[in-house]
C-alpha cells in the first residue's frame, strides 16, 4: 500500500559523547521515510527545502525508493537546521541552533500523484500545517498517524486539539503524555489521550521501550538493551517510520498487527542509534532486521 | 524447596500523595518474606527486631506460613526504624528518620532447624552480615539471591565484593547498577556485575520493569501500566521474594524457568503498590496472582 510522509526534510548539526557532525541530512520526513522504505516499494514526501540543499542528498533519498515529487525547492532560501549536544547519558540534549528557514511559512502541496495514499504519516509540524496537509487530500486516507513535540502543546494547544480529532494514532514520548493529559500514570494518560481523537495511542519510552493502547487493550515492547548508543537522533521518526511502512506493506490496521508493528519500528530505531545520523538507515539488510526483530521475540518472551 | 530470608523486620512511617501512615511493619525480610511465602509451605526468618515490635505483627507474619524462629527480640533495644515521602512522582522519596537501633550490631544467627534451606536470600544489609549469614550455615544452598544498595558501595564497596563473589544472583536497580559498573549502558554494566561473581543479574528498574541477564542471554520483563501507584514502599523486596519464591516452589533455576521467576515477582509488586505497606500482600488470591500474570502474557506478546 501507498504511504506519504509530510513532515521535514532538513540539515541536522550532531554533538555526542563519540564525536560530532558539520551539517547532515536530517529532519523528521528524511528519517520516516528512510525507515518506511525498507518495507514498501515507494514511499511520497512532501516537504520543503532551500536551494542550499544538496542534489546529493536527493539522490541519496531517491535510491531508496522515495519519491521526492512533493519536496518543494525554495530559491533563494535556506533548509530548516537544528544543531544539537547530546550529554554522557544520551538521553538529554541540549538545543544549540534552531533557524526556521523555509519551515516558518511551509504550505504542504500534495500532488496529483500521491491522492491514492492510504498510509499518511504526518511528523512533528505545526499542528496548523498537519490539518491543512489532511484537508489537501481528496480522499481520507486508511491510517492516519501522526507525531507532536510539548512545544506544540505550549504555544499551539487548541490547533494541537483539533488535528488530534482528525488522526487515527498518536505517537509521543511519555513526557509529552503526562503534559497533554495533566496526568502520571500512563494508563490513566492513555485513556484521557484518546478521548481526545486518536483512536490508537503510541508512548515511546527511549531506553525502556514503548507502549501501544487501544480502546483497553495495551502492548509493551520492550527497547533492546545495547551495548553503545552512538547518536539518538531519529530514532523516535524511524520508529514511527517503520510502524506504519510495516502497516502499510501488510496492510492489516488490526491491534494484533501493530504489536507487530511496533517491534519492527524498535527494530529499526536499534539500528538507527548505532550510527552519526540517517548512516545506519543506508546500510541495513533484509536478514539483519529479520535477526534483530528475533532478538526481540528472545529478548520478550516467558 | 525450603527458603531462608535473612534481611530487615522493622518499622516503617510513610507518606504518599495519597495519604500517610504511623509506624506499620515494613522491612526487607517482611515483604520478601511475604510474597514468598505466597509460593512455599513455609519460608524461615533471620531478622532482629526490639522489644517494641508487637506480637500482633509476628502473628499476622506467622499466619502466612512465615517461621519466626530465627527471628531475634532484644529486650530493652528498639526496632530499626525507616520513615520517608514520596514525591508526587511516586519515583523520588526523601528519607525523613532512618533509626539502626538494634540494626547497628546484628548478628545474624541461622537455627539448627533451618540448616537444610535449599534457597537463601540475603535482603538489603551491611555486606558483612551477608556474609555471615551465607558463613553461618552448614552447606552451600542451591540458590544464594542478593539484593543490596548504592550506600554499601560508597562506605563497603570491598566487603560488598567479597559476598558477590558468594552469591549467585544480584538483584539491584538501574541507578545501583551503573554506580557499581561505572557504566551507563545496561549491558555492558551487567557484564561487568558478572564478572564480579553473580552468575545471574537482576536489573529492577521501576515502572520501566526488568531485566535479567546471564551469559550473553537477556530477558525484559515489562512492568504493567497501573492506573493508581498508591506507595511503592516494599515494591523491589516484594518482586525480589516473589521470584525466589516461585524458583523454590518449582525448584527449577534454569534461565528459562527464571524468566517465570521475574514475571510473578513483578506480580506479585505490582500488588503491592496498590495499598500502603504490606496491607495488600495479605489479600491476594491466587485466582487473583494467575489473573495478573495473564495480564503480563497479554501486555508482552506480539
Amino acid at each position: 500500500m501507498s504511504l506519504l510522509s509530510i513532515g521535514t526534510v532538513a540539515f541536522d548539526a550532531l554533538e555526542t559523547p563519540y564525536g560530532k557532525t558539520d551539517k547532515i541530512i536530517g529532519g523528521s520526513c528524511t528519517y520516516i521515510a528512510l525507515s518506511a522504505s525498507f518495507f514498501l516499494p515507494r514511499v511520497n514526501v512532501v516537504a520543503v527545502v532551500g536551494d542550499d540543499f544538496p542534489q546529493s542528498y536527493m539522490d541519496m533519498l531517491q535510491s531508496k525508493n522515495i519519491n521526492l515529487e512533493g519536496l518543494q525547492i525554495k530559491n533563494g532560501e535556506k533548509s530548516f537546521f537544528w544543531a544539537g549536544k547530546y550529554h554522557n547519558n544520551m538521553n538529554d540534549r541540549d538545543t544549540l541552533v534552531t533557524e526556521l528557514n523555509v519551515l516558518a511559512d511551509f504550505q504542504p502541496s500534495v500532488p496529483e500523484s500521491y491522492q491514492d495514499c492510504q498510509y499518511l504519516m504526518l511528523g512533528n509540524l505545526t499542528p496548523q500545517v498537519q490539518i491543512d496537509a489532511i484537508n489537501g487530500l481528496k480522499n481520507r486516507p486508511k491510517l492516519i498517524v501522526m507525531d507532536t513535540m510539548n512545544f506544540w502543546m505550549n504555544v499551539a494547544m487548541d490547533d494541537l486539539k483539533r488535528v488530534l480529532k482528525m488522526v487515527d494514532v498518536l505517537c509521543i514520548n511519555d513526557e509529552e503524555a503526562r503534559q497533554l493529559s495533566e496526568q502520571y500514570s500512563l494508563k490513566v494518560a492513555a485513556r484521557l489521550i484518546m478521548e481526545m481523537g486518536p483512536k490508537t495511542l503510541i508512548i515511546k519510552k527511549g531506553e525502556h521501550g514503548a507502549l501501544l493502547f487501544q480502546e483497553d487493550k495495551m502492548f509493551y515492547c520492550p527497547a533492546l538493551p545495547l551495548e553503545d548508543v552512538f547518536d539518538p537522533t531519529g530514532a523516535g521518526d524511524t520508529f514511527v517510520g517503520g510502524f506504519i511502512g510495516y502497516l502499510a506493506k501488510t496492510d492489516d490496521i488490526s491491534f494484533e498487527n501493530m504489536r507487530k508493528a511496533v517491534v519492527y519500528g524498535s527494530a529499526m530505531a536499534s539500528f538507527c542509534v548505532e550510527k552519526f545520523g540517517t548512516e545506519r538507515l543506508f546500510e541495513i539488510s533484509e536478514s539483519e532486521l529479520n535477526g534483530r526483530v528475533n532478538e526481540f521475540k528472545e529478548l520478550a518472551k516467558f
